[in-house]
């Protein structure tokens, strides 16, 4: 009887603080998408440098801080080149500094070792992933309108409230138990129909603006993405042996854990808003 | 005597095999872009698709073929929406298929191990190297002209032809044991010497096209690129522990090995042009 309370006691806590935490981070994000496009720059900034912070920690948790700061600014200058200049100008600058690092630890600092470590290319890699990821969600913002950009972040609360709810409620099947220990199929499955409802909704109050082919293409599909953003940074995570992906909200994992479903929605939403201007201008 | 008879013999072999798959490489490039544009993006997208055959080879080494022809065709479709269509597109279906290959391993074949493997994360960061590095090529090609991007390619030439023939008979001070025990710091001097005439005098034939100050950083930084490019490759292929990137050529790694430095200068390159651009014109 007392476990019981005991095993209550803890659930409710832990609900307590991933509300808490997810009603501060959504007034956050409202609140800057209705100030309007200056303050949406600003809070995909400010998730972009600090998810490179976080992998920075997470890649190299054992270097030296000013190695660390280093990277993280390296991260900073290329999310300037991306936002201010072009995708081609970040991607270029990008392999330029990889080739930089690349000879100074090879040839001139003598650290072959160094240059075999995976951990190096995967953050290559993930810088590649976040940056861009962010950078696309304002072309979505853009060509879309703050409206659908707000209901495609609330789509997400409303699967990660929902998965996690569907989950200690009823959840037994385990998803992926190496990844995620937590995550069960009944967890996921509410989610997704919580997600679906939503979307109907937003979509005929006509804020989630699309065509219903791509309504119909994102009911399938967004579930699946949400789930998969969030995968890819536990297995980041877990590859790396480190428990929270940030240092931001104690306890609470980090900001790339909280925009994780958000980077991985901003992908598949641009690829089908651009196939929908393809269906109906053509190619360019 | 015996002895310093059989290892010249072998050497004059090895150069022989060297020399002749060098100058049938050479006169395909040659022959490509002097035959113009379409020659160029041909040559251009068979180095792309080859090369990513070989990563491919490489990373999923003990995979099934059909496996690596399924990796090798997302290669492909990649390089088309990269030609065709645009960075960004590429960039985001890569990504896509990243998210549909993870759902897929993780959650629907129960494979949990697999999404562990850095050998995956290798081959995407390898598919934006290799592709983006050959499509900016494309660039460098239609800015510069055809006499530039000629240039460029026997600039590489005279670096390997003399960095091989210096290391061969002067090499002593290893350069960089682990990653390609041939190596050594007399031969890369040569090569960078070589290739410093060799660029002067592009420069003074008006072939390579290029600012004084471009020209000046260039002399000190090409010579170390065109290296890095090579060691990239042989890092990865040591990595993945095979000992030649393809199978085209016996005994003569893979089209990946005769096109690294040129993938490594085409980034660098076009980071000077592009910078040459704003210095004259300024941003946009």
């Amino acid at each position: 009887m007392n476990k019981y309370l005991k095993k209550w006691g803890k659930l409710i806590k832990e609900t307590a603080l991933r509300s808490s935490v997810g009603i501060i981070y959504m007034s956050l994000v409202i609140a800057a998408i209705l100030l309007g496009r200056e303050y949406v720059y600003a809070l995909l900034s400010a998730m972009a440098l600090i998810t490179v912070y976080e992998i920075v920690n997470m890649e190299f948790k054992r270097d030296a801080l000013w190695k660390k700061l280093i990277y993280s600014f390296v991260g900073g200058i290329l999310w300037i080149l991306l936002f201010f200049v072009s995708v081609k100008v970040f991607l270029v600058s990008l392999f330029v500094l990889f080739f930089l690092w690349f000879f100074t630890y090879a040839v001139l600092l003598k650290k072959e070792e160094s240059v075999f470590a995976s951990s190096y290319y995967m953050f290559f890699f993930l810088l590649v992933y976040v940056l861009v990821g962010l950078y696309i969600g304002i072309d979505i913002y853009v060509s879309k309108g703050k409206m659908f950009f707000l209901s495609l972040f609330l789509m997400v609360s409303t699967f990660d409230v929902f998965s996690y709810a569907g989950g200690k409620t009823m959840g037994k099947t385990k998803l992926v138990p190496t990844i995620s220990p937590g995550k069960t199929w009944e967890g996921f499955i509410t989610g997704w129909l919580a997600l679906t409802i939503a979307e109907v909704i937003f979509w005929l109050l006509g804020l989630w603006k699309v065509e219903p082919y791509t309504l119909g293409i994102s009911v399938l599909l967004l579930a699946p993405v949400f789930l998969t953003g969030d995968l890819v940074e536990s297995v980041v995570k877990r590859k790396a042996d480190v428990k929270d992906s940030g240092f931001i909200i104690p306890g609470h994992g980090g900001i790339w854990d909280r925009i994780d479903s958000t980077i991985a929605s901003f992908y598949i939403m641009w690829l089908l808003i651009y196939i929908e201007q393809v269906v109906q201008n053509g190619l360019l």
